[in-house]
């Protein structure tokens, strides 16, 4: 029997790290985790996760062979194999994972960020088969983004290309505190919190009457204001509008920037489908430049929220060398 | 005697189309120029254009063979070999212009916009060499944009990219009208229009004495306030201040896309040196994101403003299969 080869997705979140093995056509054989927030130290990590990946590789009924080990990771850095000053991660300062990694495998380790994996999961499972030149937006408690241009990942000089969550939108020093320390960036507008930041500027303007005047800024998600706006909810509906606005306008500018066939949303909010796609591709269209109108598709991301990530970070190695 | 190889450079301007003959290492032998304005028919002025360049090959006392054509014109579309809807030049509409050239040579012949011309130049010529990740910038009339991502100039799925020109700086119904039909373009501030419009601002706002208060709107100049500035007027350099820092604060979102690892200023309102890199300098890195501070360039394009149109044009030959 031949071996089927795997490439193994790992993805490092804050709580769980999650991976997978993957074959060429996408296929999840079997999927394990470990406790991300249970290890203080890198290397005592490194080690906890390739155990466990052997350990769940021999419970494979397939008979597969390893080709390599894709990770996704906040702050992760393509260039130099790091994970940079995550805010979110245990592990402090600049963090040489796939160095660390290398010590247990000759098999090659790539490590990128969330949105970068999800970039070149669409690209090699997803929607953008056969594209060269696409934006992958990745819509979940801030924004992502990751680049893809004549078909290959932009890292950047620096490895940190595909941050527009973190450009300017509504710049001056009265607008929206970021995380970031600056104000006004795209991320506080589109994404999940922004949403929620936005249905409460709507609420405090606005008379209609809404049940989501009960809940408070913490009770609210996301979800809640999606299920409040398919009901019919005004400032649910005018959340979501106002939120695809922004997008759409800064889309514009993205499209000015490096010129995509089509740009994907992925995430939380994507699944809204209608209720932010409408105005965000009307927005876009109306800012557009001439010469793109009409040229330029949006589409949702073809890759199950489930199961992005793990495809995603094996996708940095089934893309390797194409 | 071995014969030399250059690449023909060409650049076609509204008024005039100039050509050189370019050796590998940027020496331009012989230069011509024709009268674009006075042809109606793009036929006929490929011919006479390509007659002229024959004509003046063999004037040129080195020993040379063409090895290609490469064409800097506004609207050029590198994906098609077009013109696409100039408003400037005499031909409307899409013109096949790459198909037409190629009637009288099978050499090959690439067209791109002046900008992107210019972004290659630098690679191949200029301060970019040894670069992969670089962006130029344009400053003239108006601004334009050229990106090289992975060694490899970006042009985009429709042949466009790099318009950040016509990116949002200031949006909103009461800003800037824009040449593009859209309101508050970064053009309408970063070029040597937007100098003038700021200048006339600040001259309304403020009660400081300046010689420029004697001069028209359509008097002024970029040069002109350059001189003023320099002397120490008052109000020409608050307009430098003004342009340089709304270019920083969009330098800081253009390296939130790409991560470049330098981004060069070409261009009149490039030479004032100082005057604008000071506060574009300043005002990117406070706007830029913490992982990017201090690790991006700002540089002056090492090309000459009278042979770079030329020398761009003809890089696009000597960077081909690299």
């Amino acid at each position: 029997m031949t071996k089927k080869e795997v490439a193994v997705g790992i993805d490092i979140g804050a709580t769980n790290t999650v991976f997978g093995f993957v074959d060429s056509l996408g296929n999840i054989l079997g999927e394990e985790r470990i406790k991300t927030s249970q290890y203080d130290e890198i290397e005592v990590f490194v080690a906890a996760l390739y155990e466990k990946i052997l350990l769940t590789s021999q419970k494979i009924k397939d008979n597969i062979t390893i080709v390599g080990f894709g990770i996704g990771a906040p702050m992760g850095n393509i260039n130099k194999g790091t994970i940079e000053y995550s805010a979110s991660l245990p592990w402090k300062g600049i963090v040489p994972i796939a160095e660390i990694f290398g010590r247990h495998t000759n098999l090659p380790v790539i490590i990128t960020n969330d949105a970068n994996a999800a970039a070149v999961g669409e690209m090699v499972f997803g929607g953008a088969k056969g594209m060269t030149d696409f934006v992958v937006i990745t819509l979940g408690t801030g924004l992502g983004s990751g680049f893809v241009i004549n078909g290959k990942l932009v890292y950047g000089h620096d490895g940190f290309a595909g941050e527009i969550g973190h450009t300017a939108i509504r710049p001056g020093p009265s607008n929206r505190e970021c995380g970031c320390g600056r104000k006004g960036c795209l991320e506080t507008y589109v994404s999940a919190t922004g949403l929620k930041r936005s249905l409460l500027k709507i609420m405090a303007d606005s008379m209609e009457p809404s049940e989501l005047r009960k809940l408070s800024f913490e009770e609210l998600d996301a979800e809640i204001i999606y299920n409040a706006a398919i009901k019919g909810d005004y400032i649910a509906k005018m959340a979501f509008t106002h939120t695809g606005m922004m997008l759409g306008f800064k889309l514009a500018d993205v499209v000015a920037h490096t010129n995509p066939e089509a740009i994907f949303l992925f995430g939380g909010l994507a699944l809204a489908r209608d209720l932010i796609f409408e105005p965000a591709k009307q927005y876009m269209e109306e800012n557009l430049l001439g010469i793109y109108k009409g040229k330029v598709k949006l589409l949702p991301s073809e890759l199950s929220i489930q199961n992005a990530a793990v495809l995603g970070a094996s996708s940095l190695i089934w893309s390797m060398n194409k």
